[in-house]
């Protein structure tokens, strides 16, 4: 595969879809839009990815729309990207192809609550935080939490996962069914609502995390789970960032059931503190939640107490007051705008790798000093509990040096995390950013994975120049 | 599809494999055999399905064998069956059209212990027994537990679960990769030690659940988990097996950590008591487990036990001490022998279903009536917390009647479960006995699979005739 940072983004032959816009216009009449801006917005890629908009934008209200969009799409060979909330780190929302962008942001249903199964269905375009609110007097919530407040659909789509994963898993873990529009624009579901089944492949986990490229969701049945009776939160300090991942390692080699353990490096903790208004002492430091009863919380919180004092940690503090958890969980959720403030003139491009815990402090460490000697800012904080870190790198995308510079820190880390066997994205998936470590992690089995794409998608129709550009060679 | 039980397995053409039968043995010499008694033993089917041996069974010794094999198989255009420990339930290793049946109980090697990571990489022929054996003395242990000693490699192939799956989840939770050997003979990794990726199709939850049709599993990494300080069992009894179904219902909406609640009906203690002499009160029974601290056991019993008694139950009593927990857990472990034991001339045909717990009362009490109007012997025992269970019919495969009396009654609780928004099976997978009912649970999304199955093995020659044995209509 190409060795260059923007596979695929050159060369690119834009077909004329004149044709199949006028059968859309027609169908669709003012819910699809031509309008540059409009077209731009929907290719936001929170990157330095160059802007690749599409030639319209429909905004589907329901699953026929959709299916009906795609079967024209399929006619006509007119590419079609979904649009949720725009939150995708990796260019996926990108159109180097040109084709359809379909906004299910108005697909925003919540469909049916089953609190005696502990499932919900909803439509992709229902956001995590709006779902969270629709439950709030069922005692059930959605733990999912990548931090932006993406869409259900969109978070399918990249296999989202975040601060709760460490205890309650990814999406591939807590999506029951799908409903998908395939690329001849056929609607299909993947699952029921049974707990677990083995009848026949598991689509539903092939569609999770597949970028669009296989179908486009229409409907997706959740687990829900219960809050616990008490939510304890709590805060720590380390002399280092190695003592800090030692910390985490032990948390998940002793079984602690812990829900949530973020690292937020020194550099990190500045911004937060600038940002949020906080007085956080500036060292590297560990964000913890336990989910349990009173008694459970307590235990969890004393052997975690334990393990910080056994790592060089201090002021290990935990409270189970929920305002308290909030103003650390919002300071947290801020991390990303805290540290674009930290040089406001610059892009911010946050990247995320993924090893096993026991080479987390490795991976963390030789991270920041990689960084260091660059001489780039870059925060790093992460859902280190999964083995999962970001760096956050702050470029000014006008100098094409620095951009050269973030680019090879990029991929250091990415060769660094498989490396170590584990993956160049932990969860912000490929979309057009990680292409070219997509060989060095999958070897041929990205060629199982072409052959798949091919057989469900003969026309290249969905979502393409995402995942891979070109075709790798056997 | 067709409507006849043993679909595809009539008016089968099977090829002459003279000319790779003599590559084959050229290759492996004495590893390779045709003896009729060894080939018709690894057709076994568990079940009333007509024994159809394979032409010849290959003892492989390593991987490379098995590409090897499964390269030659290609060539030539001969079926290839993967063979473990032979305790699957659904036909699936039966050889309809014969070919060459590659028996992996000889790979079965623990290749490597990650404690820091509790990861653990095995060949495929390494069963549950062996493995939780060989981790001893490590703290950590494999939960997923079938009830059969079945092989990993096996228990991936369809998607195995079982008694621990309330809690740990079944294999596809627990596989993090897969090396896998594909038609064409290559060897591919669809996986890395990272707890979650964001890189790519994941085809490790594509291969599990697969039954040996996409590819052959080589290596499997799964996740293991800490023994928890304290387990305690118990037991319980209820005036129905509504009642125990309601008390289940409530442990699992209360979210109750449970990690086994398997419900037996009288019919199935009375089984017990008989082939384990043991003095069960016979009535509808709940057998229990809890992990955790010992104060969680504690709590986790209480709540447990007010539940019991809100639902009707009684008897209530728990316990940690091992010995009594073991001796509990081998009674229903036996419960497949037990109830063949209790028509020794008959054939026990063990299907399985699943629903939403919600609808887990009315899916058991429907099938319990059905089951008594039919006039069969049919105990009924069950992995209940996932709305799983399982009915072990007592069948004279000699009388034409009863066998089809038999096949209606699995037929009516297969379409009871999916009218329910369950599924035809929770872990048993389709093989050849549920293939009737695939069309009915999946409709078209069966077309998706086999567009798969085409891109994966062009040839069909993984394990043809199973899952489905004829196309679907679009």
């Amino acid at each position: 595969m190409s060795e260059n940072f923007n596979v695929g983004l050159e060369n690119i032959e834009k077909k004329d879809y004149d044709e199949a816009l006028q059968k859309l216009e027609a169908l669709f009449g003012s819910q699809l839009s031509t309008n540059l801006t409009l077209r731009q917005q929907h290719a936001h890629t929170m990157t330095w990815l160059e802007n690749q908009p599409a030639d319209a934008v429909l905004m589907a209200r329901d699953k026929q729309d959709v299916a009906k969009a795609v079967a024209i799409c399929n006619e006509y060979q007119m590419p079609v990207i979904a649009f949720g909330i725009g939150s995708s780190l990796e260019g996926q929302l990108n159109a180097p192809y040109g084709g359809l962008c379909i906004d299910m942001s108005e697909m925003n249903e919540v469909i049916q609550v089953n609190n005696e199964d502990l499932t919900v269905t909803v439509e992709p375009g229902v956001t995590r935080e709006q779902l969270n609110h629709y439950l709030r007097d069922t005692g059930l919530f959605f733990p999912i939490d990548p931090g932006a407040n993406a869409t259900i659909g969109g978070m399918v789509a990249t296999r989202a996962s975040g601060t709760n994963a460490v205890r309650y898993g990814t999406m591939k873990d807590v999506v029951l069914a799908l409903e998908v529009v395939t690329a001849e624009g056929k609607i299909i579901k993947t699952g029921t609502r049974a707990k677990k089944s083995a009848a026949g492949y598991d689509l539903t986990r092939l569609m999770i995390g597949s970028e669009g490229t296989l179908g486009i969701v229409t409907e997706i049945t959740l687990k829900l789970f219960g809050i616990t009776e008490c939510v304890g939160s709590g805060i720590c300090h380390f002399p280092t960032v190695e003592a800090a991942c030692e910390a985490t390692m032990m948390t998940i080699q002793m079984c602690l059931p812990i829900a949530r353990i973020e690292l937020l490096d020194t550099l990190q903790v500045k911004a937060c503190n600038q940002y949020s208004n906080l007085n956080l002492k500036e060292m590297p430091t560990l964000f913890v939640e336990f989910h349990g009863s009173e008694t459970g919380v307590e235990e969890q919180a004393q052997i975690f107490s334990d393990i910080v004092e056994e790592c060089g940690g201090s002021d290990f503090a935990w409270d189970s007051n929920e305002e308290e958890r909030k103003k650390l969980w919002h300071a947290r959720h801020n991390a990303y705008p805290a540290s674009c403030a930290l040089r406001p003139e610059a892009k911010a491009l946050s990247t995320d790798a993924c090893v096993p815990i026991s080479r987390l402090a490795e991976c963390v460490s030789e991270t920041a000093k990689d960084i260091e000697a660059s001489g780039m800012i870059g925060p790093i904080v992460g859902h280190v509990g999964d083995g999962n870190f970001h760096v956050l790198l702050l470029v000014d995308t006008n100098n094409p040096e620095e951009v050269q510079t973030a680019e090879d820190l990029v991929g250091r880390l990415a060769k660094r995390a498989i490396d170590m066997d584990g993956t160049c994205t932990g969860e912000h998936g490929i979309g057009q950013g990680k292409q070219k470590y997509m060989q060095h992690e999958h070897g041929d089995a990205v060629l199982v994975m072409q052959a798949i794409k091919h057989a469900l998608d003969p026309n290249n129709i969905l979502n393409p120049g995402k995942i891979w550009s070109v075709e790798v060679e056997a």
